[in-house]
C-alpha cells in the first residue's frame, strides 16, 4: 500500500509519479500521520547514521578522543566529498592513532560532481576518505580503539564495534533486530529491516531524549547539537540535508538514506518522521520531507522551495517542477 | 494504471519496486503484448531522436553533406560525451559551413563520469559539443542549412526544421501534434506527449518500412544501419544502448529517454515497442527492455546480464540484483 509523494510536471503535464509510505510518530510509538502501510519494514540505509553514532559517545571515545562538533556532524552524515569531509574525516582517524587505511567503506569518487572534477583537475585520486560515509567510519575506528578492540574487521556484523552499532538502532527504535539476516550496505557494514512506524518513533526519541536508555539522551542532544552547529558536514554545499539545517538549524534534524529513505525528528514538537520512496528517487523522498517539515514547522521561504523545486534544463530555461504531495 | 517493471533487491528482500506501462506492436498498429495503459500519453523525450532525424536523410541534407554512418548514427544519440562524440558532432556542423557556436542545445558536462574527469584533467572546459543531444542538433543545422534555412532559432517549435522534425514524428506514429501544445525537453526542442501504442507501431514502422510516407522506409533503414555499424555513437562506453546495439546488431534497435522511457524496433519481428517507468528511473527501464527484447529474441548473455543485474558496492561485494518483471 503507497500513496503518491511527488509528481513531476513538465509543459504543464504529469510526466513521472513517484509513490512511497511515510509515518510521523511521538517517543510512544503513537502515529500523529501516515501514508501508506507504516509496519512496512524497510532498509533505512544511511538515514540512521546517527543512531549508528550514539556509541561512539555513549562509550566514551568522543571525549577520550576529544573530537569535535564537526567531527561529530561528520560521523552522521553522508557526505559528498568536499575537501573538508575528507580532511576532517583524516582527523578523527588520527586522533584515535589510526589512518585512511583502517576505513572499510571502500572509496568512490566524490558524489559532488564539482569536487571529483576538482580532484581530477588537480591530479588526484580519491582515497577511502571522499567515500560518503567516511565520518561514519571514522567513528566506528575511534569507538573500537577507545573499546579496547582491534578496529578491522568493524564493518562485520559480529565486531563488538558493530554489534554495539545494531544494539543501539534495536534500543532507540524498540526493534529486535539480533536474530535478523541483514543486507550489506554500500560502506559493507549490516543494514537491517526497520518498520517505518519503528524508525518514526526511534527518531522522536533521538529528538527528545524520551524512552531511551542509559547515557544515550545526552547523546542524541549532542549529535543533534553538533550537525545543527556543522551543517555543511552533514551533507554539503547545496545539498538538501545542509540546506535544511542551515534554514531549521536545532528546530530540526533530517538524513537521508540510498533508495529514497528519509528519517528525521522535530523536537519540540516531540516527533519524528520515517519515509521511503518506493522506487528509491532522492527527489521525490527530498520534495516530501520539505512537504513534511513545512506541515509542521509553518511556510518557510526554504521549504517552500525544496517542497516545489523548479526543473530547468540546460539552457537554463524552466521546463517543469517537482511538487511534494503527501500532506 | 500500471504494472511492476522491475524489482531492486537487497539481502534477498525487495528494497525497492518500479511502476510502468509497455506496448508492443506491430506496423498496424496492433498490440501483440502490453501491461498498463497502452494509450497512456508520455513524453518520448530522447527515445524519438531516430525519428527526428529521419528529415536529415529525407530532405536531402544527408547527401548533400556525405555524412558518415557514425555521423548520422550520432544523430540519433544520447552520447555521453566522450571525446569522439564531440568530434563527431564536430565534424558534422563543419560539413554544413557552421560550428559549435550555432548549436542551441545548451552545455553540461560529458554524463560519462570518466569522460567529464578527463576533461577536468586536461584542464578543458565542456562546450556544447559535450551535450549529449549535439549529434541530434548538428543533424537539425544540417537539415536547416540544407534546406536553404537560416539555422537559428532552430530548437523553436516553429522554425522550418523543427516543423519537419514534428511532422515527421506525427507520421510515423500517426499522432496528430500540430494542436498540441509541447512541453520543453532538456535541450530546449519541444516535447510532444505521444501515446505508447502509437509510439511502438511508430517504431515497427521505423524497423520495418511500412505505412511510411515516401522515403522515409529508405531514411530509416539507413538511420538503423548506422547505428547498427556504429554502437559506440548512439551512447557510449559501457552504456545500455552501445551494449545491446553491440551484442544484437541490426537485429534491434533500443533507444532510451529521459524519465525512463525506452523505445524500439525488431525489425525482423515486425514489432516496435515503448515503455515508460513511471518514477522515470533509467535502471529499470533498462532492465524491463532488456528483458522485452530476451523475451523475442531469446536467451543471450549480455541480455541475461542487463535484464538481472547484480548490484556491487564499492568494496565490490555483490549486494543485491536489479530483476525484471514485466515478461
Amino acid at each position: 500500500m503507497s500513496v503518491v509523494l511527488a509528481e513531476i510536471l513538465r509543459g504543464g503535464e504529469i510526466e513521472s509519479r513517484h509513490l512511497g509510505a511515510f509515518v510521523v510518530a511521538d517517543a510512544a510509538g503513537k502515529i500523529v500521520l501516515s501514508g501508506g502501510d507504516p509496519q512496512r519494514a524497510i532498509y533505512p540505509r544511511s538515514s540512521i547514521k546517527a543512531l549508528q553514532a550514539l556509541p561512539l559517545l555513549v562509550g566514551g571515545a568522543a571525549d577520550r578522543f576529544a573530537l569535535t562538533g564537526a567531527e561529530l556532524a561528520l560521523a552522521c552524515a553522508s557526505h559528498c566529498g568536499e575537501p573538508v569531509h575528507a580532511a576532517t574525516a583524516a582527523a578523527m582517524l588520527a586522533r584515535a592513532g589510526r589512518d585512511a587505511g583502517c576505513l572499510e567503506c571502500g572509496t568512490h569518487w566524490p558524489s559532488s560532481d564539482a569536487a571529483a572534477r576538482a580532484l581530477a583537475e588537480a591530479g588526484v585520486r580519491p582515497s577511502a576518505l571522499h567515500n560518503n560515509c567516511s565520518g561514519k567510519h571514522a567513528g566506528f575506528i575511534c569507538t573500537a580503539v577507545a573499546g579496547g578492540h582491534d578496529p578491522a574487521g568493524y564493518v562485520g556484523p559480529e565486531h563488538p564495534t558493530m554489534r554495539a552499532v545494531t544494539e543501539a538502532v534495536a534500543a532507540v527504535t524498540g526493534t529486535d533486530l539480533a536474530r535478523q539476516s541483514p543486507g550489506v550496505d554500500g560502506c559493507s557494514i549490516p543494514t537491517y529491516r526497520v518498520p517505518l512506524q519503528a524508525l518514526a518513533a526511534g527518531f522522536a526519541r533521538f529528538g527528545t531524549g524520551e524512552h531511551l536508555p542509559s547515557g544515550f539522551a545526552e547523546a542524541a542532544s549532542r549529535l543533534r547539537e553538533a550537525v545543527a552547529a556543522n551543517p555543511l558536514m552533514i551533507a554539503g554545499v547545496g545539498r538538501f540535508d545542509t540546506v535544511v539545517t542551515e534554514a531549521l538549524g536545532s528546530s530540526a534534524f533530517v538524513k537521508l538514506g540510498a533508495e529514497g529513505v528519509y528519517c528525521g525528528t522535530l523536537p519540540a514538537l516531540g516527533l519524528g518522521f520515517a519515509l521511503k520512496c518506493d522506487d528509491g528517487a532522492p527527489r521525490a523522498a527530498e520534495a516530501a520531507t520539505a512537504a513534511l517539515l513545512r506541515h509542521y514547522l509553518g511556510a518557510n521561504p526554504v521549504l517552500d522551495r525544496l517542497a516545489a523545486p523548479t526543473l530547468t534544463n540546460w539552457n537554463g530555461i524552466e521546463v517543469g517542477s517537482i511538487r511534494a504531495k503527501l500532506v
